[in-house]
């Protein structure tokens, strides 16, 4: 076998054990090369397994029964990494028995469980947590980091713009993905000393595989001017935010528009297909699968809400950062950049 | 005659006299006790003014040709603060000869000659802007600093509460305008050092005409659950332009929903209304009139490209502000903060 499987953790997440199964088998007709490892209550997994043919040969079953709960403060569940079925999942991967880690559960104690057992990568100082959102491009764009580290100097910023570009060559298959800094303004003197300071680094930066573009201003993340922005994880967690509730919003009050009259109501049944493209294009489900970059070996977070179709595209995640060698590719642009700033005489 | 006059940049904003002179005759058909000093080229103020018999007998015209352009340093405009429509209007706060200035220019330029010309309020380290946005509770929702102080530390935000406090209080009429500070979660523990002391200041202190709730998370912002959200400028500015950005990407999908077939076409021009109301619920003229709270005198920045119905919303904003004295509110409430925190035993 020469891709390595995939560890699900079953039990996380607000859907319980048949929809991370069902998720898991939706994604392995994509990919139908890869085998699970299945983490959690036996009884429970054979019996979400009987649905699911294609997953019966290919998965195998670690049996637990302990789970780390939605609430559970980070340093608490990493207490009990040894019996939990997130722990296990990523102790997985710590030890050579799955490439990847998938759970739906609580996201701190995954960051900590993960940072704990598999370590940043060399070269990474933080890893960060990467998630894709839906453009008006050809494909989605990639935002990190989402809330991993609340503070970061110009060097992480810098690390995270290797990874993010890593990871969009990947999803997008473009060869020097368009890279910008999150920022409040375009201009050179805008925003924190530390934003310009990784500004300047990434422009001095030669041979990586990445298009650097500058900055960029959260009403353009979802333009598809560019591939990945690149921000701190408090920035970067209150735009994630921020654009998930006002496209809550405007739909709110789209669903209300369409409601107030019987004309309107008329108007949205006509217009349906229009309207569920709307859903489908904002639906999160198709968006699911945030992954923490800078580890060894992969771990791809998917939401505590979604569906199977939801699950399914962050085992596909997954997936595809094993078959296309992520952690292999951010560790090449390392290299690249160590061996660039070793050089003197780069900058512009 | 008891109510200041209203300074107006005529010469600001992309659209330029015309508009802001119809925003300025607008707004006095609902303000009609207020007079004004409409600053800029004479010629074309008069011109104008024709089409405005209400405004002809209440306005005064300063002229001078000078403008700040929408893409100058603002240390360069402040340079030219004595001969520019936008300085000019400044100084005449300062000078009492107005009590408000409106201006359409160069947000930037704006701040810099307002903070140097009015000078902080006692008690106010740093002045901040704060702006409405659309929400669904029964008003609008205030968020502050949105950009006029990158980085803020505790006292700063705490400051900004009881502006943002007593901003609300005019708006909405409420005695306790439910105030929270933006943090990626709602746990005590999330966020930065600055947003826990500023959160433990603001729990702890009393007689503040405001109901603090702790944290709040960007995707809540405009779910009506508060009134004030209090931020940093680097983190407001980030929120605000990601939920416009959101706003309007979801607008994009929509328009694109509606023309991809001829049903869904019919299906529109059947739920128009309901579209209508949606329009109108998100154009940024309904929520114009961005205020720099904090200042000996009242400035408020109209969108460059407002017309003249989002103008009137700005000088309406002027106009309560006036009427309702938020200077003088603000006083108070960092009279009250002072007096409890010279009180020792005060903390929970």
């Amino acid at each position: 076998m020469s891709l390595p499987r995939i560890a699900v953790d079953a039990m996380g997440g607000d859907e319980g054990v048949r929809v991370m199964v069902s998720g898991a088998a939706l994604a392995r007709r994509q990919h139908d090369q890869f085998k699970f490892l299945l983490v959690g209550d036996e009884t429970r997994i054979k019996a979400a397994l009987d649905a699911h043919p294609n997953m019966r040969g290919a998965s195998e079953i670690l049996h637990c029964e302990d789970v780390v709960g939605g609430d559970e403060k980070p340093t608490q569940a990493l207490r009990r990494a040894r019996t939990t079925s997130m722990g296990l999942a990523v102790n997985a991967v710590k030890a050579g028995d799955a490439g990847a880690a998938v759970s739906a559960g609580n996201t701190g104690a995954l960051m900590a469980m993960s940072k704990l057992a598999l370590r940043t990568m060399p070269g990474i100082d933080r890893p960060a947590l990467a998630a894709l959102l839906p453009s008006l491009g050809d494909h989605d764009v990639i935002m990190l980091d989402l809330g991993a580290n609340t503070e970061c100097d110009a060097r992480n910023l810098v690390q995270f713009a290797i990874m993010g570009a890593a990871y969009s060559r990947i999803v997008t298959g473009q060869a020097e993905p368009r890279v910008r800094l999150l920022n409040i303004g375009t201009e050179d003197i805008k925003g924190t000393d530390q934003l310009q300071d990784a500004a300047s680094r990434l422009r001095d930066a030669t041979g990586l595989a990445m298009q650097f573009d500058g900055f960029i201003e959260a009403d353009k993340i979802n333009r598809g001017q560019c591939d990945v922005v690149v921000t701190d994880g408090f920035s970067g967690n209150i735009a994630l935010k921020a654009i998930e509730g006002a496209a809550r919003f405007v739909t709110d009050l789209l669903r209300n528009a369409f409601t107030s009259s019987l004309r309107s109501k008329i108007g949205f049944l006509v217009s349906r297909p229009a309207t569920e493209l709307l859903r489908h294009h904002l639906d999160p489900n198709n968006h699911n699968g945030a992954v923490f970059l800078g580890l060894n070996g992969v771990v791809v977070k998917s939401h505590g809400s979604a569906n199977a179709a939801g699950v399914a595209n962050a085992v596909a995640v997954a997936a595809r950062l094993l078959e296309e060698d992520l952690t292999q590719r951010i560790a090449a642009d390392l290299g690249t950049l160590q061996a660039a700033q070793s050089t003197p005489g780069e900058a512009a």
